[in-house]
């Protein structure tokens, strides 16, 4: 039935042509809804707003509006004295509701909404609160400054989301994540409509949540920083009022170290363990030829299934190595006696012991893509870290799946790459439709080895709202240049939820740099982002830990550098002819800029051991500023560059494509077009939009 | 004794000659300690730093030093899970505390330290936990960015207070402030090193806090914004791990229409009665006459007597305008009765009797001047909105006082005038040491008619830094650029602890101007403050209500503007031929860009309703950007500048000094000054720092 009415808005989507430039994607929504109709006209907003609320009642549905209200206070500065819910038919936006919802969230509950405002009212209409959750968010993104005040345009929407599940998962265990600032992601989360917040709470580096039967997991195994069983039940009250899932991830057999600390009888090796500091992948797995094994699980399971009311238990299951089953005599002796020929069946056995005492306390297993095995019961889901084919192979044998490849905002991709990574698409695209139902929706991926409190805002945000977007709006929606414009809009509101994606970064250049005048580090901090994928691993000079401090300029640097964007548009406009006036006097100001900053940053890096790694990337800016100028010199006159000219340029080019400090100098391939077109050749056809797209996604990542 | 001591290192402090430039000075510490001893090295801070404590052990300093490590991570990006405790006397911090603190801090407890940094380690020792905590806040301050990392430098201190009172008021009357906002403001608090959170808990705007035997006073009169006890629990608790005492104010008897709100029967007059939603001093007042009244306040002054554990209750009792007390017949029967001869005596009747219940319930009574007769003991506390003189008149019969004068952070004025406020001036200065100790400190006070919870940091941080430092450090420190260049630095370190007075403009502006791009409208906010003392009231088209949204531009606007005030050094060494090179340069750069800026604000201005107001003040910013660049042409050219061309210029500026939008354009004066200097006249002696200065201190200032 959801599914139905999907289909018909995802058709009539098409007549709304979302593309048209003063149509809906003028507005600053994200995700985009699934139909918008423009009026013509606007409803004010003043501190006389109200809100009345009709049909069904529920206290989370009045919360919905008090949080609503909040938000809107805070995006206009009206006082909280005013802007009140009434009872008054009259009210400014009226809200009729048609059913509560169920005490506990459920996959693919109706989160549909009809949003129509008028010049003097506004109504929103949905058959559940999760709908009126979903339509509010709508009516906040649509709030903009005008020359009569506050005001939302009129606008008729129908809206739904394409996916029933779209989460973003959260490791808390390589650096802990304090409470509050999860509550301020989910926060953001609610804002761009992802309904599962997907809780990574235990790997090697810690296990983060308290167990009162087994306590020593917490007490040796997370130094310290776990979240208590009142913590998380705060925690899941708070998602619950802004209609977000909580599902726990326990990692198993692999990834569990920080279990043996306290319990090292569980691990399939001789123990004592300690919490590892090193990321990558590690030998110990728990014994899956122990009774003790499963009658520790089933207690510890069924005490995490009463504390997370979520139907879904994630199991992790990703990653065994097997080095401790193979070194194992016992282990290889069960094997033996049982028929299982390899590792993978042992760990198949293993998952079906698990999944049946997950489901023995009520839950849904799910599990990263290598627990997918015919012998396990269609009801448990797939999350596939390998990419969509590996979904339709899931679907196809009748298995639901949720796509996290192309979404682990970890590796510092563009938000145009995770944009365009399409859950059904590859294998997937040729599914039946029956299939294709099976592909749940995705889930954008935090992995921890490289953030911290200060910074992981900054990782999520503001791309995984792309992510959101990709997921809730109609597949046909992807244009990338409206995509980053709204985004950019986007991100700056969710700084009034608390985000620090965009004020994170001067405090962390200032403690950098130990001076608060920072504009030349800025200038260079601006056009780098960190290095790619699992370079950051490969390229260190000496292997990180969950001891090393997060407080390098490869900390500090965003994930996608706008200035390079905006820059590679610029320079693709001069070299193809097709650019605007003043677009040359712009590019001609940024690259003077970058020549003459080296001399201004120098002596903050002699006075700061931070800065003394970004020394080679500085000296490569100006002399790529130098290069670029004179790149210009020559298209202006008319002349060719000598070729002797050339060669020298792209042999400093070339030196300055290489990483260093893990960061990457991501104007380079424009300044190298302009130095490609001044020497009369062909432009090159490398995509311009920043080194980060150049690296193909690859299938061999790991899952963590 | 404690006295005793402040003035030996008082008197120590002069011989470190504070003045120098390459001294003590130079460090980024406000408030600058009693005495420093300058050494040569640094102690370098990596992840390997570790404290331990010896001596006198207790929960409270275990507190300190975790919040202290918390604030270390936090400065230097170091990871949790190094920089620890440890029981080895090799620790890098040694902290040796002398004696534990009683459960309730009390007024003159010992805060002194010594801190001793080497280049291999550190060690502070002070006689109890209060004075370790101020010492930590000293070790914060002194960590810098350095070539070789993060270090602090090798430095003996040893400081103690000047005045054992240094608070910070806080008005949650007029505009709720909730809870966590008043946290982050006591982190601020604490590392600016003051001592006392007096809590303006009640108002005619609005009573803020539970009281369990008389409900109706916050359910009736709070519109539902108030603390409950556990909130109020909750915030003693943060201050006493900061070593900040809390001290309530319930205002009475004026000042207290909220109250009248449930019960109606304590007032003057015959209600009913509603909050106030304007502001200014209204007619009701407790009826002093009745025994009822004075039941009631029994009860209600035992109840809070129980939940704020400080010494001391602060019951207002300033600005009552007498009218309900005139107009009532009982009351004036009763005067007759009593031998009461004016509406002052009938207010010292009802102090007396409120004083024997605060005293009764085991508290020392707090007031405003207006509380001040001789027939009241000399253990009572006069807090003075009057000023020096008011104090020391005080001092003189007895009393012990504070000084508020001059330190009203709502009044806009500039940091330099709050700082050379000082309690020891005018009349206080000529009183016998004896006489001289009664003046325990003095407190900032933000009364908040105009700030909302997005903009109140902003209101008090960091001009309130610079008061803590005069009630701090010996009375010769008053350089003001060295406050100033310091003051920027703890500024920015304020932001570490979650405070936004820096943070909360760009949203704020992007709010106002309705987009991200907001280059010109930064431009002009920053040369621009908001009206200074009352005349916000005094100037509004319409009166300002509680309703009134603060999403002006005069609400973003900060309340000294660092531009403006660097624009004047600048201009004041240009005409006086002390220039460096560069200075004109700069200063031309600055004039040119306020010349060009109407033009690209006022595309923007047309865009947005809240921008409307400030269309003239950018005009004129233009205006006086093309006529200081004129002026300077007259002045390299060794022209004259034209008698008539000066009149007109003159009278723009005029015109530019005169409020718009209830904003003062603060470069005016230094324009003018250009302007005069290429009449080749004599160049005004008006004060050149800001507009903000020349309004001189008027002793008619309502107290609130």
């Amino acid at each position: 039935m959801v599914r139905t009415i999907l289909a018909t808005l995802t058709l009539c989507a098409m007549f709304t042509s979302l593309s048209e430039a003063q149509g809906p994607q003028s507005l600053n929504l994200m995700p985009l809804p699934a139909k918008i109709q423009m009026a013509s006209g606007q409803l004010v907003i003043d501190p006389s707003f109200s809100v009345s609320i009709t049909g069904h009642k529920e206290a989370r549905l009045d919360r919905a509006v008090e949080l609503f209200l909040d938000q809107l206070r805070r995006q206009t500065g009206m006082p909280p004295i005013d802007m009140k819910v009434t009872d008054s038919a009259a009210a400014t936006l009226v809200i009729q509701c048609a059913a509560g919802t169920k005490e506990v969230q459920e996959l693919g509950d109706d989160e549909s909404y009809r949003l129509e405002i008028g010049n003097s009212g506004a109504r929103l209409t949905a058959p559940t609160t999760l709908g009126v959750m979903r339509g509010l968010q709508t009516f906040l993104q649509l709030v903009q400054t005008t020359g009569q005040g506050f005001a939302v345009p009129a606008v008729s929407i129908d809206d739904s989301p394409r996916f029933p599940w779209r989460g973003l998962m959260i490791d808390v265990s390589r650096h802990f994540i304090p409470l509050d600032v999860l509550k301020r992601n989910l926060d953001g989360m609610a804002a761009v409509k992802l309904n599962v917040f997907h809780w990574h709470l235990s790997d090697n580096q810690g296990f983060r949540v308290e167990s009162k039967k087994f306590p020593k997991l917490q007490e040796m195994g997370s130094d310290g920083l776990y979240y208590t069983q009142n913590e998380v039940r705060d925690l899941i009250a708070y998602a619950r009022e802004r209609g977000i899932r909580v599902v726990p991830e326990f990692d198993m057999p692999g990834h569990s170290t920080a279990w043996f600390v306290g319990y090292p009888e569980l691990a399939s090796g001789p123990g004592p363990y300690e919490i590892e500091r090193k990321w990558g992948v590690f030998d110990p797995a728990m014994d899956p030829t122990r009774e003790e094994t499963y009658k520790f699980l089933d207690k510890f399971i069924g005490e995490m299934a009463e504390l997370f009311p979520d139907q879904f238990f994630h199991i992790g299951g990703d990653e065994v190595n097997g080095k401790q089953w193979d070194g194992n005599p016992k282990i290889q002796d069960f094997m033996h006696a049982h028929g299982l020929k390899d590792n993978n069946d042992l760990q198949a056995y293993f998952n079906k012991r698990v999944q049946q005492i997950v489901s023995k306390h009520g839950k849904t297993m799910l599990g990263w893509d290598e627990i997918l095995r015919p012998d396990l019961p269609n009801s448990i889901v797939i999350q596939s870290w390998r990419g969509p084919d590996s979904l339709a192979q899931a679907a196809k044998q009748g298995y639901r799946g949720l796509l996290s490849s192309g979404y682990y905002v970890d590796l510092m991709w563009s938000a145009e790459r995770h944009y365009l990574n399409e859950p059904l698409s590859g294998a997937a695209a040729n599914l039946s439709p029956e299939e294709q139902k099976r592909i749940l929706g995705g889930e954008a991926c935090m992995w921890a080895e490289y953030v911290s409190p200060e910074n992981v805002d900054s990782r999520i945000w503001p791309r995984t709202a792309a992510i959101a977007e990709r997921l809730w709006s109609p597949q046909d929606v992807r244009d990338v240049n409206s995509m980053y414009r709204r985004l950019e809009e986007v991100s700056q509101r969710l700084e009034w939820l608390g985000l620090t994606q965009n004020t994170y970064y001067a405090p962390m250049l200032r403690r950098i740099a130990g001076t608060d005048d920072i504009s030349s580090l800025k200038m260079l901090a601006d056009v780098v982002e960190p290095v790619k994928d699992y370079s950051r691993e490969e390229q260190a000079p000496a292997p990180a830990t969950s001891a090393s401090p997060l407080n390098r300029v490869v900390d500090a640097a965003r994930p996608e550098s706008s200035t390079a964007r905006q820059f590679a548009i610029s320079v693709d406009a001069l070299v193809s002819g097709s650019s605007r006036p003043g677009t040359e006097a712009e590019v001609r100001s940024l690259l003077n800029r970058w020549r003459d900053n080296q001399t201004e940053l120098q002596p903050l890096i002699e006075k700061s051991l931070l800065l003394k790694e970004v020394a080679p990337v500085s000296q490569n800016l100006s002399a790529l500023g130098a290069a670029g100028l004179a790149a210009l010199d020559y298209l202006d006159r008319g002349e060719h560059a000598s070729a002797e000219w050339v060669t020298r340029q792209l042999a400093l080019v070339e030196q300055a494509k290489k990483p260093q400090g893990q960061l990457l100098l991501v104007v380079v391939p424009s300044v190298e077009k302009l130095i490609r077109a001044s020497a009369g050749t062909a432009v090159s056809s490398t995509p311009s939009s920043s080194l980060s797209s150049s690296s193909p996604s690859s299938p061999s990542l790991p899952a963590h």
